[in-house]
């Protein structure tokens, strides 16, 4: 075994946990679904309280999921979601008000100190407080009022990959029973399952070659909107963690106010379309991004629209735009994986990080 | 003159109007408080309709500065503020129950078609609308109930100086009216002018060799924690828009969740630090950082207290969390001018930028 610092002599399994957990990922989302009632409970007492106002914090990938859980509570429930401050309520003791709120606190290891006392502050200000973890019997679980476990399995490799899946999953399931609607939802969730363990090996194929082609790059920005923005920002946060390519998450429309200037042929772009009312936004920043000289990566549901791509994935579209996020996030995952590898990296082995991170 | 197109070949004038309007900061501050009256008569009008949740939406500086908000209304009158999602409202048209909210769209043009849209929708939505802008004959500021003028005067270099400076400001100001406290905070950005304008030159002198110590960096974060993590945001933008830089802001917390991983000793972190509870978290980052190589520039007023940076730019302390982002946004837009220059760019010409941007 290489130690962790051994840059550029990874061994031949680099990444081999990884990879093994991104091909879990239609297993764990299925695991989720044993929770379902515990998904229904929650969404009948948050809307009992009439904590129609969802407050979100995590770090890293939970913080990224929190990006989806703005659109899936204001696409199904049409409540008002955010991603509150940390630092507010934890550094600062400002005791906002949070009567009417529902706060979910999202941390895979549910260690995380911040989270922990932003859940303690927020049940002492009136919010209906929700942990949101892996680790069901933490300290995370036991200051919050109800607990919906991820059920994600132990997740070995430092960079997240089936735990940020089940909490984007989970807070699609979640805002789908306060709508009424958490039936259909988990049978999505299936059908998504079933789905990703179909395209994956062929996607793997797909993905390694253009991989290949990137393994010089130092800047990447990667563009989504509404519910794919939280992929774009999960995307970046691979790269960044296991290739160590600058890569940084930007609406498609942020895109134009400014970062554009940024592009040059050696500043690609990876960019998710999906089949929704933000598509033209998409196709506007590729076509900007095209225009500046770098190179486009598509993928999403809706990838074959992006004429400006050199690369394209497309994705199978599941009618909704509350599933695209599910499945888009994928490619992301194998192309960090199979690019940090032709860098000579070992992506189970990112430096500096370790899985349960304690930084305040 | 040159053209925006011709590289590496700008005029001894390059960067000009950028650099004027950097130091014309300190009269934009003082002509916005003439509108002081305004700020008051929509902090009472929001107070009295109850609509204590602020909804702020805009792009690029723009909402850089609602990042500051979130503090700015979080600190002061206590009331939860939250950077609203646009395509939720606009693309995808989900018409939340804005009832109970003020909702403030800040564009500088008044032109940008979806944050228009977005403020049409939130008035139909129950929202008391305010229009934040330095156009206040301006399409936004019609279809607003209210208008508060930025006073910033006209500004003529693509990337946004003065009109983000009273941004900040005129949120600190709305926020401490909705306080009780409108009066002493127009007296403190009084005091912030007259420092601004005091170590304006020094300040100039001080940052010209540091920048030209990075003139082949590529990539860069920024990081900041509370209303600091605003001035994060807009430096990154001022170096993605003026110096390429691939230039990431970051909390000084979520950078030890992942990003840390790709630093090395050609990946710098401009670090802002702030004598309040998070300097802890700013000290820590920076730490990290230096661990893994990376050259450190501290900034803000406590920029002293980082042991690990290569460079230091402390600023005079004016004994509020609030009035900080207010002076330290600035050596930022210093370093972007002079770095811009010593890359062969002229900051006043951003490849494929206009001043407004009118992208959907």
């Amino acid at each position: 075994m290489s130690s962790p610092e051994t840059d550029g002599a990874e061994p031949a399994d680099a990444g081999a946990q990884f990879l093994a957990e991104i091909r879990e990922q239609p297993q764990a989302l299925l695991r989720l679904l044993e929770y379902e009632p515990d998904y229904a409970e929650v969404a009948r007492v948050a809307s009992e309280r009439g904590a129609s106002t969802v407050r979100m914090v995590g770090h890293g990938s939970s913080d990224n999921a929190a990006s989806y859980g703005v659109y899936a509570f204001g696409l199904a429930p049409r409540w008002t979601a955010f991603r509150d401050s940390i630092s507010l309520t934890v550094h600062y003791g400002s005791n906002l008000d949070m009567s009417g709120s529902t706060a979910i606190a999202l941390s895979q290891s549910g260690r995380t100190p911040d989270v922990v006392t932003y859940l303690e502050r927020a049940r002492s200000n009136g919010a209906f407080t929700v942990a949101l973890t892996n680790e069901p019997e933490s300290e995370l679980a036991t200051v919050a009022e109800a607990v919906l476990p991820l059920a994600a399995g132990e997740e070995h490799a430092v960079a997240a990959t089936k735990t940020y899946l089940n909490q984007v999953a989970a807070l699609g399931l979640l805002a789908s029973h306060v709508a009424g609607r958490g039936g259909p939802f988990a049978n999505s969730i299936r059908l998504v399952a079933d789905e990703l363990a179909d395209f994956m090996p062929e996607l793997e194929r797909r993905v390694a070659p253009i991989a290949s082609s990137f393994a010089f790059t130092g800047r990447m920005f990667v563009i989504g909107r509404g519910p794919e923005f939280a992929t774009a920002r999960e995307i970046a946060l691979k790269l960044l963690e296991t290739t160590r390519i600058a890569a940084e998450p930007l609406t498609a429309t942020d895109l134009a106010h400014g970062p554009v200037a940024a592009l040059d042929p050696l500043f690609p772009v990876w960019a998710i379309a999906s089949d929704d009312e933000t598509l033209p936004a998409v196709v506007e920043g590729a076509r900007r991004a095209r225009e500046a000289g770098a190179a486009v990566i598509a993928s999403g549901n809706a990838a074959d629209a992006l004429q400006d791509a050199a690369y394209r994935l497309p994705l199978p579209n599941l009618g909704s735009r509350l599933l695209g996020p599910l499945l888009s996030v994928v490619p992301g995952q194998l192309f960090a994986w199979a690019l940090a590898r032709a860098r000579g990296l070992d992506p189970d082995r990112p430096r500096g990080l370790s899985k349960v991170t304690l930084a305040r």
